[in-house]
């Protein structure tokens, strides 16, 4: 187990831009992969099987979505 | 890794109208998939894939809608 | 693409009951589908498919309940 | 298409109690699939398919979970 | 149908600490299944189906966060 | 089953950081699969099911995502 992933950049979900806060959603989602699967090499074999499966890359996305509500929320929606 | 993939247009979740903010749902969930899918060949191929299949169009529906929540918030549902 | 299909009709989230937000929410569902398979013919191959699947009945739901979270909190629950 | 079907018994997300609110919940995503397939008899040949799917039976949990979330807001929790 | 079983114990949200709120969660994901398999030896046929396969164990836990999400704002995170 | 599984470490949705409360996020997760399958030899087993799939760490994603909202929530954004 990799316990000691850092999960969260910087430690914060203040970002200073929506694209900042998009960015690091995409980081957050990754982070949690390497925490589960702390193997590098399996990590970049694994790489190609989603990025060429329609289905698993519109999951992505959903995640991707989910994290981004709450650093826009954290946020303030950047208003 | 495409990371300079822009991934939120005009880098702002703040609309005119709600179809705008529908459309940005929409866009944001496609940058997701072209950021982890930077070939565009290879989004080229998976695009009648997920475009025929009815779950896949179903699970499409579902991250545009979780994007679309939090636009919508963001513009205090323009009210 | 047909990023021209109207994707909120009326352009609002308002409406007068919870009924009426109901059905918005599943006109939003399928407007989605529609913008991302706009070739009427084959999503109505498509509907027989998701219409008799019980998975994806229940896949359904779940988009059209996202959606009309959005729309509820729209509305402050029509109180 | 049925869209005369009432989606939202009572027309009103307001319920007395938690329980009635969680039964709301479950009618309305129920609702919903009975929208999208009209016809009873085809209804009645899936039910058994979902009943006795593990994973249909999970996914119908999930669904569920997030119309009563909707639910609960409209009624303040109940507090 | 078993419209009569119990979904929420207590018929209530609130709970005195976390660790109850979340059993309560668990809880009530369990009941909206009992509800749609009314039959408990159906149900313990798929007891061990979704507790030996992965990909059903992950999906019983989104919808165990989906209901603990509810239950925390009921509670005002226990503040 | 094994309902006295301690669910929520610490009992508590109070963390001193962001990080803190990702690795919160995780740990709740996976406590609500040790509560479904309480056999560790079995979870074991199924370990390398899931970390060496593309679809399952992405849905071990999004699971962690939907409990870090609230977590964040709870804790006002560490604002």
């Amino acid at each position: 187990m990799a316990e000691q992933t850092q999960l969260i950049p910087g430690n914060s979900l203040i970002t200073n831009t929506p694209e900042e806060g998009r960015q690091l959603a995409v980081k957050m989602a990754r982070l949690v992969i390497k925490l589960t699967q702390p193997n590098a090499e399996v990590r970049d074999k694994l790489r190609p099987v989603y990025a060429e499966d329609a289905a698993m890359l519109i999951a992505i996305g959903q995640t991707v979505a989910t994290e981004f509500a709450t650093i826009a929320a954290a946020n303030n929606y950047w208003k």
